[in-house]
């Protein structure tokens, strides 16, 4: 078997759990995918030797429609405020699709994700690495200024956490649009910055 | 036993049943609820004669807090941004401040409103109202222009779920802050209107 061929055969096999995930209820191990794949165990362990290569396989797998999403929109050349909008809607409509498509498969995906979440977390912190590229590209705009670019990500985060975590996603699903998002967006744009406009007040009156 | 006695009587022990559930880690059936509090079972019958009274009980108990939270804030005579804030951000500290002490029992008392969402729907709605009056006092001030009441209020509602959403709370914690909720209702305050300002594009280019 050459390299490329482990690594398609692996993809397969991730792709396989995946499905067999969703029909059966339940993570599988690698006894049943080697059942219900028709291969030996001894195939299944040396395709994934360590315990969790089978999950990293299946999150692997899980994950890259979404990184294609985000670097497609990072290569375009689209004007940075369609881009931030894209960055987020594309892969909100993916999971709402996937979610719609059968829900109960989707909020086992997520469980077993959370459970793990150490060996999910790489996707998240390439989405932040990609999310302050775009960032950086708005200051030039003069966009989110008198913001470090750290303070910018995680007010951007929080604002569209509805449309980016799954858990939350599933939670409000039909009150979620893309205009929505898209207002939201816009409303970042227009307003977000390090500036104090008095929300908060002089400390100690009305304290919280 | 007056009017007044069995109100209290009620409140009281609903206060006993949510620290029963914090601390079994389960739903307090009125069972066992007679036998912690030492009364008859006939005892509690009378004081919660149908199978839901109970739970409702304690959902008032749990949510009487926030309602004299927002109660207070709509109120006051804070300028309107102020009331926002202080409106998300006490109920934001209060639900914290729960979380941190009890972390295992917050969550569980927040499964048991999840299941039973059509009995704390109600004070999800009364917070809702609330929201749209200031909402109305803000566009008196010329902010969120060009937007219906309840087009504000749903946007507005997603752009700080993270801080309203126990769910959510529990989830990002740490990374929540009152600097960082100032921050998302001055960017609202500043960028939230009814103009588009080309975050979705023209339709068909890109389309997502």
């Amino acid at each position: 078997m050459t390299r490329e061929d482990r690594a398609r055969e692996r993809e397969r096999l991730a792709q396989m759990a995946i499905e067999l995930t969703a029909r059966r209820g339940a993570e599988v191990t690698p006894e049943i995918l080697a059942v219900e794949a028709g291969l030996s165990r001894a195939r299944i362990d040396a395709l994934f030797p360590q315990e969790s290569d089978l999950f990293d396989a299946t999150t692997e797998r899980w994950f890259a429609p979404h990184v294609a999403m985000m670097e497609e929109v990072l290569a375009s050349d689209l004007p940075t405020i369609r881009k931030f909008y894209e960055f987020f809607a594309r892969r909100y409509l993916h999971n709402r699709k996937e979610y719609r498509r059968d829900p109960e498969a989707f909020a086992l995906l997520c469980e077993l994700g959370a459970r793990r979440f150490e060996r999910v977390r790489s996707y998240i912190d390439l989405a932040d690495h990609y999310l302050c590229e775009l960032i950086a590209q708005a200051q030039v705009d003069g966009v989110f200024e008198g913001l470090e670019i750290d303070q910018a990500l995680s007010l951007i985060n929080q604002m569209v956490v509805a449309y980016t975590q799954p858990d939350v996603l599933m939670m409000l699903d039909e009150r979620l649009s893309e205009e929505k998002l898209a207002a939201i967006v816009e409303t970042m744009f227009a307003g977000l910055s390090g500036k104090d406009r008095g929300a908060r007040g002089l400390a100690g009156l009305h304290a919280a």
